[in-house]
């Protein structure tokens, strides 16, 4: 099975969704028309975005509250994608009856996302307790969006790509966390990832497209371009490479780059902007307050063509399985727990 | 671990919310004021509920459209027992790499969804697909309240209390479902249950307090009871028992009275109504398109006490551990798979 073979097959199995479903499955989140979702003159944004023990995050490896943070800025982050700001969350949790999952680690977990979800101003409305064989957290986070939310859909040919701070940063900090190096301050980018979300906001009024870094830069790159029918070049020097970069053989220049292009979960923005919204786009983030901005490629009318070369143009040798499919990898190098999700 | 003590800890745990956050954790579903949750007039409703195989459900039991069908009444439910209207849905899915859960099983199950959601006019807008060792379903529901939702709180001494439908329908269907009796109208209550949405929007103007009978009718009393600080006193004649019951020793006078004290995942709305208000509820319900609704008992000032009585007045005894906490039973007698909630 692969998952966004499934996924595709379920949207194309859907019937016509009601008109004010204005973006539904296929997004990295749904956006529902003022009033109706509940009525207004903002859009409800909707996402919903799961982490399952040993497949998201190691048993023991991280306290519960930072895996609660960690679970809240993965479901935040597909409101930044949308330019949106979050509001409300609910969450469902599956939970071993025996095992190390005690009421206190529960709490421990709780407080975690609601210090995730306070930092963008939202609330943990309420949830769900069940018993499972799989220690899972489930979470659905609401959100509004004042204007036109940034779709996967928009990237056009001639638009440049450009990506918010650092990529790789979380599958170089998983590797770090591994060998025992907790202090590196890239082991923090595994253990508390940060959403968009202020990025996202300044963003919306200039691009064409955005997705968030999730699955891997090349993976959800090739997700935009899908959604949009267009093909891209990026060019491998101008990637944000993580720092300061660990030394060591595991962290050689042709690793880094991988972790670069196919590490998940760095929790980045990816853009597409206009050329001629470059500059308001590099003002917007010029004020300081938000990670820095890196144009790093652009957009060609060759649908489903992404390259990836050198200064000279030449063709860079990618990962041939870059990113990162739960049920086609059994273990995908340099992976940062590779949180799923699907749009919507 | 006990299921409900773990979710006050937690509700206690938390900080003030914000203003515009009308109920939360604790009740049916959240209901999020207008404008807070993305505008408009009316008030927003979010609920989650989840499913795990070998937890709610029997694995292989039923086909997957019909587990896709008890995910979405489950989750309607909750929007029913607020008197609201359910407008959208997302779905986090927990899958294991290998076993029953194949592609084909999949979208059959998306499909048992869709239709549950549409009979009342809402749609399946996004989802989430997740490797797991449990084969989870987590929804989250999205409705509306053009008035004040019905909570949990609101019951008073003197007040009625009311059912719809039967009790112990789904705890004897899956008895039967079990013994291979499928044909008998009763297994259909545990396979396709349904969410009495019209029966909650028609309760809501006159109702003081309402809560959905899921994990079984005492339970979901005591529930009420405590957040509206009372007591009541149930007579057990009065419970609507289900028909057509069937034969055979399994199904004996007291055990039908226990699984309609006690099974889970009826989801039929208990209600309380305040005397002066008995004859609009009746009317609002005698004009057809709805299941009865059976009086059956007094709320009284006796904060946290209980009570079954006969006829006579005299007390029943009623199962010592009524209903169903995931985390303290092992496996509870009677149980119809006990779908587990929190409100909001």
């Amino acid at each position: 099975m692969r998952e966004f073979h499934v996924i595709d097959r379920i949207r194309r199995s859907q019937g016509a969704l009601p008109r004010w479903v204005l973006a539904g499955p296929g997004d990295d989140a749904a956006v529902l028309a003022p009033g109706g979702g509940g009525g207004g003159k903002a859009r409800l944004l909707v996402t919903v975005d799961a982490m399952v023990e040993g497949v998201h995050f190691d048993a023991g490896a991280l306290p519960p509250a930072a895996i609660g943070r960690r679970c809240a800025a993965a479901a935040l982050s597909d409101i930044a994608a949308m330019g949106g700001e979050a509001r409300w969350a609910v969450v469902s949790c599956g939970v071993p009856r025996r095992g190390r999952w005690t009421e206190g680690r529960l709490l421990e977990l709780t407080r975690g996302i609601e210090e995730g979800l306070a930092r963008w101003g939202a609330a943990l409305v309420g949830g769900n307790l069940a018993s499972s064989a799989a220690f899972f957290v489930s979470m659905t986070v609401g959100g509004s969006c004042a204007g036109a939310p940034m779709l996967r859909s928009g990237a056009r040919p001639g638009d440049l790509v450009a990506v918010t701070g650092e990529l790789g940063g979380a599958a170089l900090g998983l590797e770090l966390l591994r060998a025992g190096r907790r202090r590196h301050p890239l082991a923090r980018r595994h253990a508390a990832p940060e959403a968009r979300i202020e990025e996202g906001r300044r963003a919306r009024p200039h691009a064409s497209a955005c997705i968030d870094v999730s699955d891997g830069f090349l993976q959800d790159l090739a997700h935009l371009l899908e959604e949009s029918g267009v093909g891209a070049v990026v060019e491998a020097e101008r990637l944000p490479l993580p720092s300061p970069l660990p030394r060591g053989r595991r962290f050689a220049p042709g690793r880094v780059l991988h972790a670069a292009l196919a590490g998940g979960e760095d929790y980045e923005l990816l853009l597409t902007v206009p050329p001629a919204r470059r500059r308001a786009v590099e003002k917007a983030f010029g004020r300081g307050g938000v990670v820095p901005l890196a144009f790093v490629g652009e957009i060609t009318g060759r649908r489903g063509v992404l390259k990836v070369v050198d200064k000279n143009g030449r063709d860079v040798r990618v990962p041939r399985r870059y990113g990162w499919d739960h049920f086609a990898h059994a273990s995908p190098p340099l992976r940062g727990g590779g949180a799923k999700r699907r749009g919507g």
